[in-house]
């Protein structure tokens, strides 16, 4: 059946004898139909090519149901890492902007910060120097501003930051420096029955607060890095206190232990973009029906960043190398992507 | 408007005249409006009264548009125990019959546990014994039968297991002694726009083979105790093994962490039968809006079991006290329930 818009537009052709006026609704037809091939468009940011195509092709497989590589609906499951799979993560992870917006927030009641490793480097925004002190800097530092609270206090502080902080280069909100290509891609496999998961190296509870209202994600269906926490009664009412004690490190190869522990079924869909999602593509690609990988590739570097195998951040280098072997999909940002963020 | 049914009937009642054939037809109407009632009760294993009537109000309280108490469908999350809550847990937890039956199954190949505890008092069937030896006797039976294969082996261990062993006392598989009421009552919350979950102490992945199939609650909606797992590349092939070394405790005080970690936001109804289950219950009962809870309470020796306070299976006593005092819902099955087990 012809979309209801051209088949009004055929209706008003009959009205019209072969004349000048042909000519116009001609060219009205056209813009019409330009016009519907965009509202049809479930990608409308991503350009044509090998990957829009390759995604397409993917979903109708998947979905035709008499078809051969056909998954039912509650095997939908798609995985997203987050860090630079659907937002940004230059200059630096935005959890830790974050991390070090909380130092100098907290430093009034801790004058000896501004003399201790890692708060001095934090305070003095001398990132050079936290890099250099390692992860175990880093890890005090989370440490530090994400445990102590109870976990509703912590979620407002996040909300809190997320509806104020900027990012330096594009001087608009964090939540705003999401991909609107990937915003697209996770609405269009929801509109085919997909459930759409995050599972990232950063922290859960960081993107619990808004990636529901962000990717249409909602809490139960983000994994992530945690902490421990501690159930505790205070003057009669129940709370969650969050503890300086790591508890999962959802990265690397703890991305398929996070994905069976929390979804308790393999992806039939993964997306990255760092060596840090491999395994997650790794063990997407091992199912045994259809599957699809796809790797973003940060090549952009005028309207983002530009950087692979030699990146502190968001390192892609045997992910890569596997991606061309195996046959994973590439998307090109700057190749593949009309718009980066959203307007 | 009318359901269709009587509709119909309505129509036939024109084409009589008020004759003898009139008291045939209304004792037709009667026995159909009877059916018909039958039909629109979603809980028909449920007697009449106030744990009926108090989970009925509950579910339209939360559901009406307009209301003060209304809920949106993406926070009505409601919580189950398993172990007492949704199928039995007498005369043994029915994860500890399996992994008995699991020793009994792989005796062959370890002679030396015959004369080993805890395996000697499972091999025995000497439960008393197995009780005496204690948590670390149990651990020790549960690392050695659920550990040291892949999650996909482990998977079909547990399929094989639930498709033939039988409950001593009913003479039916484990996942037939699952609660009729229960299954309407889970039935009836999904179809309120509820998502339904499994908080059970019991091991997750001991549950998530046949949970959908069982409960039509999928492997991504349970939570459990779990142990750890390691991604392993065999033969060029991603496997996650089971590694003898605890992960989570979901019981008691893990309950309520639980349900953080995993869904990240606080259910509105939860549902237990013991001590285990307080915790959850707290946090779900200092919830800012509408919330209910519900403890099943084992009073029916004839049909099921009866047992609370005394019993080292399910006890129930704080949770009683607690349950009285704050007016949690307690669903008495001698009292509540018209049949135990689905026919």
């Amino acid at each position: 059946m012809l979309p209801r818009k051209n088949r009004d537009l055929k209706k008003i052709t009959v009205e019209y004898p072969m004349t000048k006026n042909s000519v116009v609704l001609l060219l009205f037809l056209l813009t019409a139909h330009w016009v519907q091939a965009r509202a049809d468009d479930p990608l409308p940011s991503w350009r044509e090519g090998a990957t829009k195509s390759a995604i397409l092709q993917f979903v109708q497989r998947v979905t035709a149901e008499n078809g051969p590589d056909f998954v039912p609906v509650e095997k939908r499951i798609a995985t997203f890492d987050n860090d630079g799979t659907l937002w940004s993560e230059q200059p630096i992870y935005f959890q830790l902007a974050f991390a070090v917006d909380r130092v100098k927030a907290l430093a009034g009641k801790h004058p000896e910060w501004k003399d201790q490793q890692p708060f001095k480097a934090a305070l003095e925004g001398d990132l050079e120097k936290l890099f250099e002190l390692g992860e175990k800097g880093l890890l005090q530092l989370v440490m530090t501003t994400h445990a102590g609270m109870t976990t509703e206090e912590f979620e407002e502080i996040v909300i809190d930051w997320t509806a104020s902080a900027q990012h330096p280069r594009f001087k608009r909100r964090y939540t705003q420096c999401v991909y609107q290509p990937m915003l697209e891609l996770l609405a269009y496999l929801r509109a085919n029955g997909f459930k759409t998961w995050i599972v990232s190296g950063g922290g859960i509870e960081f993107m619990r607060p808004w990636a529901e209202q962000v990717y249409g994600i909602p809490p139960e269906q983000v994994i992530g890095s945690s902490i421990k926490s501690r159930f505790e009664m205070r003057d009669g009412t129940p709370v969650l206190v969050r503890l300086a004690e790591l508890d999962f490190i959802d990265d690397k190869a703890g991305k398929p232990v996070g994905i069976h522990k929390f979804i308790g079924r393999r992806p039939i869909a993964a997306f990255g973009n760092s060596d840090g999602d491999l395994q997650m593509l790794q063990w997407t690609a091992a199912g045994k029906g259809a599957w699809f990988c796809l790797l973003v590739h940060h090549t952009d570097a005028k309207r983002e960043w530009a950087y692979d195998r030699n990146s502190h951040i968001g390192r892609l280098d045997r992910a890569l190398d596997e991606a061309q072997q195996r046959g994973w999909t590439i998307a090109d940002m700057k190749r593949d992507w009309k718009t980066i963020y959203p307007p």
